[in-house]
């Protein structure tokens, strides 16, 4: 059976964004298939990417792009599937021509967007986790405890006030 | 059994805007609640009902809001659901404030965001399904139906062209 | 002989807009083509329109879109025709999106983005005409003539200040 | 007698900003409590220090917050105390989303909003004093010196012009 | 002895919005002085009204603007009272202009800055109600009732959905 | 014969980033000009590069300029050639400022606008080469095995993601 | 002898914003020129105009212009006289992008930029008059006069808030 | 006699900024006073100093102020001589509110406002030449022959390109 979760990005420079993503799956030992899928430079793969997803048992797809950032978009325009999208801190705009690509879409395809830069990688995986975990009571039970954990440390953290 | 959709706005006045993401889900069949919930004149509603919500057999929040908007997060800081947060177009600054406030989540907690306005509300309806078709094939199957739909409606609006 | 020029847009509310270059390759007795092609809503139409362009004799690609605005980028992603996108005016956020995501494409491939909104639709005629007069005489004279008629027209509006 | 003054922020990482705070409350001999109190990761213990916050002895709150920057707002919506909101310098957005956030407040709720960053926080921290110092003539007093203080200072580093 | 509150104005067609604060101070029973005093064409009269403020048995001054909006900040520099900013929404760029000159104020003079328009004019009352209310059980109370009394509307808003 | 491609700048300081065009050009072994000039401080030499461009073969026209950034337009201005503009970022707007001044040009007058930055600064090179490429199979084919070059890097980079 | 203030503007539809300054100039009955001059569709005359504004007898250039809005910076790159940009109010981008192509010129070649719109228009001509008044004491003591008369105004606007 | 140009700022730490001023004038050999002029923290000397301006001898005032940016308005409301704004870069919005609050003065109070920092500021040195070289011919004839060295350093940088 293969991986829940795709985890894809415009160019393998945004990775150093998307492991944030990585990073909370596996902490959370859920798996994933990760790939460099260029919407403008690979559109052929890109297509066959989206068009296959479902029927290669893959349940969410988080998909991270910075500037004209249109690969969230277009996959969501090529699967009914869950597709969660990061914007990538760009250079000259710090993203938010990302964001605003990735989250003003019209009307008929959903690209589920998080906040730019790490923070936003971290919680995509967050979401497609809190998606999974839908019908998934175990899954969702560790979201409660990671959930507790953050509360935990935040409050700990407190005590460095002095 | 209870709805699995709940829709949640933070004033009366969103709900020309919400109204939209209601409309999609009476066109879809599936069930929601609805209900103003304001995060800053019913924050004590607005924890209970994000407490509670798993519970009660709620599947996905959806929550609209403008502004400062901070009901999406905060109710996505109550619940380990999946929280899609709709950005109402607001009266000074069009959206961006309630853009802003609800995108850039901290790292842990995440809300789903959709465009500004009405296509966010009807992406909002769109997205829940997609989540709710993760492991509903008949859901699934509705929503490749109404991908159909709005690429054969697309396609004919160019016979007006001329 | 097929048009050497396609206007496609990525709705049919972007004709509005649009009607503004048809009309100018008209002025110009210039054949075009025109269609609703929707990134999102028919992404393989849009694909094999692109592939094909060539091949079908089109010489220049003008692209309209609004908001999250992906139709320029992505044609311009599966031709080496050169692509123009014109930002149409978004409904929240008066086509700040559309210029972003239509303008700050990938280095490798590039669209010529014009100014948003109908000035940017004129010139999306212009610039097509321009690029066709590089190596066509009677159009580039032509185009001198156009602008030696707006200059007229220009000075002559002096008068309208008594 | 517990402290008059609170000051609360959503991180620990905001307290390089908030100690601005501090340092002017120190320097007027004003004693305060601090505390990280995170708006998303520990949503009951800001419920209750909001709540019981007039209880407690508490006549003002100062709350520093970056990104989504929920927490003035939230503490906000559940006292009727005066409520200070110091908008922390985001990374992405330098504080944009943060200042948004927390200034567009919806009516019946506000937050008393200072500038992006240290600027804000010490100002927040003489915005308090000069609430309380509205019936404790010895704190105005030691608001004008200060005052004072600062246009001495200011008058002399023009000396430094040469 | 004189009105504790005094709302300034930097022009008379402010008034549209300030009404909303001196609405809300009726509405509570609590008196106030109005005045236009413009920074830039009445620079005098504001120097005296600021300097003079205290002596006069004014407690917090709420002050309007819009554009440069330089009232709040300059009758703040000649006053250590509290200073409440209300950035009115001016044509061109929405108040935007408004918020960040009345906001960003340096370090040393704080001003407390509420909402873009109408929703900061009724904030700015509720908060110059709430410095009042720190030593003002009565007045605290009352405004405990008040926010009771939205969150009974809002709640009972939720009815209209149907 | 004269080269086909002129590439100007407005400032020396813009070689930097005008640099990538020149390298793009130099790769398909297509041969340019390259000078700076100034709109603000040569607007003769300007004037006249711009009048004389097309008697001179030249084809394309790329102009990279920052700030107010009126090199692109003013040149425009003054010839039917094509005109690509490259907005080069700026100190302090990053940008944002030479885009909104290059991209919103008036109706009557086109500039085929890129991306801020090094990436405009590439694509401009292409977009000219493409411009070229519609009479010339031999280029076009050039832009296709470059095309076909980018995906594969682009899909091998994916290999580092391990 | 001549007119020694030249108000010029890119288009006639600006005549509805440069009126403001006409009126003014008017007012103080102070003789002034005015005309048309498109920078990007009559750049010789713009060229002309500017190289002999001084010979002319030319003191003091306002130039009103929107979008791109060109026009001041380059008569300013023509001529050492003191040039005046009125940035006009765009139909997409309420001015910002006049206001930003207008006042972020380079080093060297300066414009004096007033505020978006009409009120920009007033202040345009009030300027000149001031820049006239450093070596016209009578015109100096007029400005004093209409100053006192908008103070007056503005004091006596306060009586309407009753 | 005194000197005809006053530079000030609102903060020593703008003097960075300001010195670029300071060295155009140096370069023009026309003497200036320079000082540090609060409008927060030295109103007194601020109101002073802008209402005895023209009786000192002063002719043009250049104010340099960043963040809320009060002085350079405030200044121009106790003076009808000219007032030249230079918006300092400010750490969290790189200048941008310095630049709004300074240019969009209401109607009747003009300030020539200036591009943000190091730019902005030898502009208003020229620009301030420029005001006084408006009757003064010996100094309009500089201003030509420094714009003419900057023509030619620009041009002669062009030779760097190889």
């Amino acid at each position: 059976m293969s991986n829940r979760i795709s985890i894809i990005m415009g160019s393998y420079s945004d990775w150093e964004t998307m492991k944030n993503t990585a990073d909370i799956l596996d902490e959370f030992g859920v798996k994933y298939d990760k790939a460099v899928i260029s919407a403008h430079r690979m559109p052929e793969e890109m297509f066959t990417f989206a068009r296959d997803a479902s029927a290669n048992g893959v349940q969410v797809i988080i998909a991270g792009a910075g500037g004209a950032a249109h690969l969230p978009g277009m996959v969501a325009a090529n699967t009914v599937l869950p597709v969660i999208g990061v914007p990538v801190r760009s250079q000259a705009l710090n993203g938010v021509d990302s964001l605003l690509s990735i989250v003003q879409m019209p009307a008929g395809v959903p690209v589920a967007t998080t906040a730019i830069g790490a923070s936003g990688a971290k919680n995509a995986a967050l979401l497609a986790l809190s998606i999974l975990g839908v019908t998934d009571q175990v899954l969702q039970a560790k979201l409660v405890a990671y959930r507790q954990a953050l509360h935990d440390k935040a409050k700990e953290s407190g005590d460095l006030l002095g």
